[in-house]
């Protein structure tokens, strides 16, 4: 099943909230619905918020007269204001829209929806294929992964996890070994219960037992989304990574950065030049609602960490293989001609 | 207060499982409450199990007899199999009674506990001095540290937290930052309780936020403890340790272990000799009792990890401060002539 999708004449979504203990589906028939749905995290992970401001213009635009519709998207567009995605989704079909009216709205959504599973397929192409470049004879292998990069995240495939599913699939994947991914624990929530679902093999740790268990536990190969890629190749990404990409580094481990080409941010040059938000204490101090610290404890939460390129062997989006390792960066490895600019 | 300590012919304890919500004092009279507190962890930590296996035998001496206190030792010494420090304990005061009787017991067993007591004074003022000479005029300084290895797990200060709380009373702590130590969150728990009570700046992040916090926020030293320190150097201790040691070799900051002498253990050349025990994925799957993982989750446990000696500045104990950085090791760098064999 899709994470989000548009089934007769509305939306259908996954409630990502209600993982991993029941499977909750929402079906969505107007904006106000979608819009609590990505506030409180129901539906969340760029590629799906692309999909899911696309698709709620082509809902607006449906069921409602003009003013209303035009206040309800602009709703919509500021649920949530650092996702890029869920602005540009909203724009494109939105431009469609004014274009060609709702039929052409629809079918914007429904080609931003066709668009984000053909980029998973050909990361998890291009991904397995640097695999085997990597490790040549290795026929099963054994992968550690962070965070949820899979299709809770996208659409119907994912980015680093759609790699592990195709390997899988491939009927190559040793074991996934998913860190649990504090503070909000999107591994042990989101990415095992995907694994339970394509029933591939994994294993769960706690995030600081990854160094150990990648330099000890014979892990072929670390695979980690990407939130910003500079343009030097320093990479951006959920908590944690940093960690994971100093242990692979130390044991000559390849790690590899799985993300869409529309993640490679080339204004920024390098990591320094991000800054890095703090989500608040409370993330901290507590888990799943429990306190964990003494009262008056105050706590640090980083949202991501900043990988640097010399840590990564090699950045794969939708349109190349980037090879870090071998001194390429995103902005001195141009893309293919029929992408170039 | 003290952890534990003797008072009116009978043991008292911090209950160490209440924290950080309650601090509950446990007056115990005979060995089997003793024992029972061992079991659920209500005193933990190898130098603390040290005095509550000496002081338990002074108990038993005292009030059974002879044949029933044999019987009563044996339980005790056998509490927590693992625990090499409570045998010890035992043994020790064990030992004196058969020597002395019962007031040799229980003179041992005070004895134990100021042995302690004195190794920690010597392992924070070597600590200190350490610091100045690695830092030099940095006059306030910014630490991290994992787990608790403080005054719960010895009697009454600690080892790596016993270092900072002399940085604080000598006014010297700009600020702790401390992990929180997953899965037990020992750190959450307990470190960040000691430090309140001391009345020392403190924030707790998640363990996954160490590596970026010591390559970018500032951070002067990281230090940590040892459950076992290997003839050249390489330390193990609680999950997570070696990524902290990973990151602050990345930054060139000064990565500290702090132990008693007695965790030196000359018959383990290295590391590799240090088998990796599994606690079970029960801890994993689940956080203080609520389940995190979907049905049927496997889960990796590794205990503690093992960091290399080369990530090491120095490793101080309450007899040598062991140059690592300066390619001394603990076998190569021998015991101060008044302990030497």
């Amino acid at each position: 099943m899709r994470t989000i999708d548009w089934i007769s004449g509305h939306i259908r979504l996954i409630d990502q909230t209600a993982l991993p203990a029941t499977v909750t589906v929402l079906d969505i028939h107007a904006v106000e619905e979608l819009v609590d749905a990505i506030k409180r995290l129901a539906v969340r992970g760029a590629p799906a918020l692309g999909v899911a401001g696309a698709m709620g213009v082509a809902l607006a635009v449906r069921n409602l007269p003009a003013e209303r519709a035009r206040e309800t998207i602009a709703t919509l567009r500021a649920a949530r204001p650092t996702a890029v995605n869920l602005a540009l989704g909203v724009d494109v079909a939105l431009a469609a829209f004014e274009r060609g009216g709702a039929d052409a709205a629809l079918d914007a959504a429904l080609r931003v929806r066709d668009d984000d599973i053909a980029a998973c397929r050909a990361m998890a192409r291009r991904g397995t294929d640097l695999l085997d470049r990597l490790l040549p004879g290795r026929s099963r292998l054994r992968v550690l992964t962070i965070c949820n990069t899979g299709a809770l995240a996208s659409v119907e495939h994912g980015t680093a996890l759609g790699v592990i599913e195709k390997l899988h699939s491939d009927d190559r994947l040793d074991r996934a070994v998913v860190c649990e991914t504090r503070p909000l624990l999107q591994g042990a929530r989101l990415t095992a219960w995907e694994l339970r679902q394509m029933g591939a093999p994994y294993d769960l740790i706690v995030d600081s037992a990854a160094p150990i268990t990648i330099i000890r536990g014979g892990i072929d190969a670390v695979l980690v989304g990407a939130d910003r890629i500079a343009a030097n190749g320093d990479t951006a990404n959920k908590i944690g990574t940093l960690g994971l990409a100093l242990a692979a580094a130390r044991a000559s481990v390849p790690f590899l950065v799985v993300a869409p080409e529309t993640t490679v941010d080339l204004r920024t040059p390098s990591g320094e030049a991000i800054e890095i938000e703090d989500r608040g204490g409370a993330e901290v101090c507590t888990f799943h609602g429990v306190q964990t610290a003494p009262d008056g404890t105050t706590a640090r939460n980083p949202a991501f960490d900043v990988t640097p390129a010399d840590l990564i062997t090699a950045i794969v989006t939708d349109q190349r293989t980037i090879d870090l390792s071998d001194n390429e960066t995103p902005a001195h490895r141009p893309l293919p001609a029929q992408h170039a600019g």
